[in-house]
């Protein structure tokens, strides 16, 4: 079955302590889909600017990503700028150009429509919900951030009525719920609306809430991240891709696809940019997997 | 087989969201040992003052726990106050009075000596080496904290030469090494002498580094943390215990043994004080020993 993703395409300039990367492919939806793609077909929803580089977009073509929903509006392309700390939990936004991004109104093909997998990325929840409307998944997974939960509160609240999962990271629980406890809060956003929150925790893994049960994913452990820009988003990307091509959403195979979301994520995060993703095949998965499975085995 | 543990004995006050406790029970060789008595015998190395309270006397004695070395000089008992904030990984030490454990020098009675296993908890790294230099256990583990890594640098890492596992804080593995990846950090630690590293992240589990091979623990998703002073010691008494139970150190021992460490710290976090962990016995470790290997299962 096959999973739409509609969020941001963006150029990406970093640098971390492993050395930099000058307007690289990046966005939400980039890395989304090209984790996913590993495991199920992908309608990309997006926009992008006129400067968009071709070669990106047959990179993108080469993984067999639609692309009928990337509009080209007149204007730049997002682009983003961040430094990254030695510390690589703290990063600096140093530029956010939202360009084209900022008065797109996402538009979704027949296509995209009809999948029955949509992972609605990081935009304002009010455009979040008009995707929403357009379409008639059978599951929803969303991502948002500390902005949205600052500025427009009541339209997350809303739109985390009618979605089946939240994927976030652990201090935006922190932050949505008021309470500390990693465990009550997410307990708390479940009784907000979506039944299964997943709560990354980065560098220490990540928790699942499904109904009333929990799993700890271990995160891998990785003698050196080169970049985690989009590490959340490729997670997204394995972790709906996975239950796409499962056609599943119990609680095992939502186990399962944390690891695997963790496994596409870790190769992310090995290089600059998407080139973590490029060269990863079936081989490669598995062998994480695997790696995954001898790392919490006791 | 039985496991000598070299610590403070402590009366310990604190106050954290859910309450507070005065002159509690406390100490790093108190909670290790009640945490470790559920496994093997234990002989506790310490020293209290004479107003310390005969009942916490006979609480240690009626889990069997040897008070041979258990030493009792003229003065006070070392007193500890400390406030937990909303974000319980954040406290603020109030006050510290060493009292008698300013001029302690530990001694090692017969029994202590010949107890194949050893832990040096947290006390001047010069002292750890006395102790050691008393004794000829077969496997030793130890633990420090940030003062010791500031202001005895040198004789912490000559006696991490001369042992055989270190258990610490991911903080203060990254404040020992400069280096903020924590598994590159704790395999430079592992350079310094000890094969094996029991890396804790607090609520978010626990990564243990054995020769090349890596295993990361969960932590016990707990919706109410009470009090988690001493967590980290219990934690270092029911892995010691168990590996001391099982005469054993291999890698899926270890293993196991993490398993342990947090099953008890998880009881022990539950309640003020050591009182989470007075009451459990063989059934409650079987049963969280179980919850923690559900929790981790895909």
């Amino acid at each position: 079955m096959s999973v739409t993703v509609v969020g941001s395409v963006a150029l990406d300039t970093v640098d971390t302590p492993s050395g930099e990367n000058i307007e690289g492919l990046g966005g939400a939806a980039t890395f989304f889909s090209l984790a996913a793609s590993n495991y199920t077909d992908v309608n990309l929803v997006g926009v992008i600017g006129t400067d968009f580089p071709q070669e990106h977009i047959d990179l993108l073509k080469s993984k067999d990503i639609n692309l009928e929903g990337l509009e080209t509006a007149d204007g730049k392309t997002f682009r983003w700028k961040g430094h990254y700390h030695e510390d690589l939990n703290v990063r600096d936004t140093l530029e956010t150009h939202l360009n084209v991004f900022e008065t797109w109104e996402p538009k979704l093909p027949q296509i995209a429509k009809e999948a029955p997998y949509l992972f609605l990325g990081n935009i304002h929840p009010a455009i979040q919900m008009s995707v929403l409307e357009q379409a008639d998944q059978k599951f929803v997974a969303l991502d948002t951030m500390n902005l949205w939960i600052d500025i427009a509160n009541d339209e997350l609240k809303a739109i985390l009525g009618k979605i089946d999962c939240l994927i976030i990271n652990d201090e935006e629980v922190i932050q949505l719920t008021g309470d500390h406890n990693i465990v009550r809060a997410s307990r708390k956003i479940q009784a907000m609306g979506p039944r299964i929150v997943a709560s990354k925790k980065g560098e220490h893994g990540c928790l699942l809430f499904h109904d009333d049960d929990i799993f700890s994913a271990p995160a891998f452990p990785m003698e050196e991240v080169v970049d985690p820009t989009g590490a959340g988003d490729s997670f997204a990307g394995g972790f709906m891709g996975y239950i796409a091509q499962q056609e599943d959403t119990s609680f095992d195979t939502l186990k399962r696809a944390v690891i695997h979301g963790s496994t596409v994520a870790s190769y992310l995060c090995s290089k600059f940019g998407p080139d973590g993703l490029i060269n990863i095949g079936p081989d490669e998965i598995a062998q994480r997997y695997q790696e995954f499975s001898d790392l919490s085995k006791f």
